[in-house]
């Protein structure tokens, strides 16, 4: 299915190495970066080239090319290395769980986790390896079972988002004034897409989310190419629009959802939920699932970038000097203030997870 | 008393001419727009030349070119002159209500307004000249007399605006973690001289203020002046700041204050004030006293400005193309999420004033 710009931002180029769509200047330069090297791909995933659901696929891509890196190890070697190399693309960025887990979704089906016993497999996973398969595994080889598990990984991701897009699209009527924050990416898109199919019509609001833009920039963009003219605003103007009823209801993504409702997503969204909940709008927050391994808020870390980003607008300084810039990459809304958390698997209320 | 340069934005130059510090630009650039006539001012405060508090010194140095534009006229042409000047002012913005007192208080003490009886003094206003004073005002005198009323008029809101800081200050305990919201000008100026007199430290917290970033220039320039260190964050971290106790106390400005207690400010006020209100933290706006010809919200017009300006920052492009934008200026906080007025009377309860 043709989509966005934004819907395919990671690809292999026919030299193989990974070009990533660089989300910090998209749309005004459709650029994208190459990364010849794992490592190349956990520096872009620093460095915010890409963000919200694409470091899942970056993640992904780089696991490949750490298997590439491999190749001319010998079984142990290799599965040293492309651990070492998933340790390294999990330590970019904290709080959203997308790459933890497409990073041990590979290591899983292919050479096993560290400290895994490795003996025997664990039952609970058709497709993980037993320790005897996953000894053998070396070079191209390798390089082959790593290709299948990412792609196994993504194609799965997306199913679920399609599951996802239904569900968030039920919630819709006709000619609904959807308000969002930041950029949903897959989510969002997979949303848009069951609407359309439905035929419904729908209006959208944009936060412009700085410090980098990405209402502004990616959802913006993404809209205006799925057939939308988005009305935006600035972060400050949410409380405003939403008290005088310019929107029907409050969709964002989640960076991550904890086992009892808390929602983690970019800084901006407690603010968005407390207006929603102070004029009565609706808010959902979209995620594919919550994360098993986050019972609460404290189990998530809150990635603090460099407060210098938000000194400066698209590389412009913005502040006076003397100032210090202070980055909370993420912010946490808690479950009373969430209407519904929209999932792969149905509309939940907050903290119905088990 | 020596203070930051946005402390005196408005002056005279030797020329007669008056200058206008470009709020637009500050303190990027320090450069002051140049105004021949009472309707070059007019046009600065629309295109935002100067803004806050601006304006109050604005329209009264626009009478005064008004009243020289009227030297060469007789008694009732340059009355007829003047009034429109003034109403040409008042007709620049709005929402906030200094423009209009600004000008009315010039009128009111020299040639009246229109409609105006004439024939006798009103007789609550001991500065507000008879019909007869009125009718002789001409040439070098009504120049004169404007330029003391304009003086006047400046010279009692500043005394206004330094017992408004003495009673902000009284709400200030030494190291209080102050968060403000756009630009406070003089309201925050004089708290924090009656603070800094009064030996106690304070550290402060801005918003950036998206579009024109008049947090992170002027509330950031002015504090780093005044010798703080100012903490930036962008509008949507608010919440998360608030959430976390990073800030005791949210003080912000107010353009206007009906006399019920809302409380009608620069956009995402609201938000702030429903922020401050979910974690327990006090909120309080600062204006020189409430607007006795606005009983409630909806007697305040909010201005609603170009939506071009929410697509750029600083001039440049910063949204992607096919987006609309909107930009309600102020937004309104109702009495309930106000903890207090700080007046030049003291602080109040929200809806007290009578």
């Amino acid at each position: 299915m043709s989509g966005p710009v934004l819907a395919e931002s990671v690809r292999y180029a026919d030299d193989g190495v990974v070009e990533i769509l660089d989300r910090r200047v998209y749309p005004f330069e459709v650029s994208w970066v190459r990364c010849r090297t794992s490592e190349d791909v956990a520096v872009a995933i620093e460095r915010m080239v890409t963000q919200s659901t694409g470091p899942l696929f970056a993640a992904t891509a780089g696991m490949v090319l750490g298997a590439r890196e491999a190749r001319g190890d010998g079984p142990r070697e290799a599965a040293a290395r492309l651990r070492a190399a998933g340790a390294r693309l999990i330590a970019t960025r904290p709080t959203n769980n997308h790459i933890r887990d497409a990073v041990h979704a590979v290591l899983a089906a292919t050479v096993g986790e560290d400290g895994d016993p490795g003996g025997e497999g664990t039952g609970d996973d058709p497709g993980r390896l037993t320790g005897e398969g996953r000894a053998r595994l070396a070079g191209e080889e390798l390089v082959a079972a790593v290709e299948a598990a990412a792609r196994a990984h993504k194609d799965a991701y997306r199913a679920r988002n399609a599951a996802l897009g239904e569900h968030a699209a039920s919630l819709l009527d006709d000619g609904t004034r959807v308000l969002t924050h930041c950029w949903a990416d897959a989510f969002l898109i997979a949303t848009v897409r069951a609407a359309q199919a439905a035929g419904r019509r729908l209006e959208f609001v944009c936060t412009e989310t700085r410090p980098y833009l990405q209402g502004a920039r990616l959802t913006a963009a993404a809209l205006v190419e799925m057939g939308y003219r988005p009305t935006l605003i600035t972060d400050g103007m949410v409380a405003a629009v939403l008290s005088d009823g310019l929107a029907d209801v409050v969709l964002t993504g989640a960076d991550r959802v904890t086992l009892d409702g808390h929602v983690v997503n970019k800084v901006g969204t407690l603010g968005v939920a407390l207006a929603a909940h102070a004029f009565g709008v609706p808010f959902y927050a979209l995620i594919d699932a919550p994360d098993p391994q986050a019972p609460t808020a404290a189990d998530v870390v809150i990635e603090q970038r460099d407060g210098d980003e938000v000194l400066h607008a698209l590389g412009r300084r913005t502040a006076a000097e003397g100032v210090t810039g202070y980055y909370p990459a993420f912010d946490v809304t808690p479950p009373h203030l969430v209407t519904g958390i929209v999932t792969e698997s149905g509309v939940h209320r907050p903290g119905t997870f088990k």
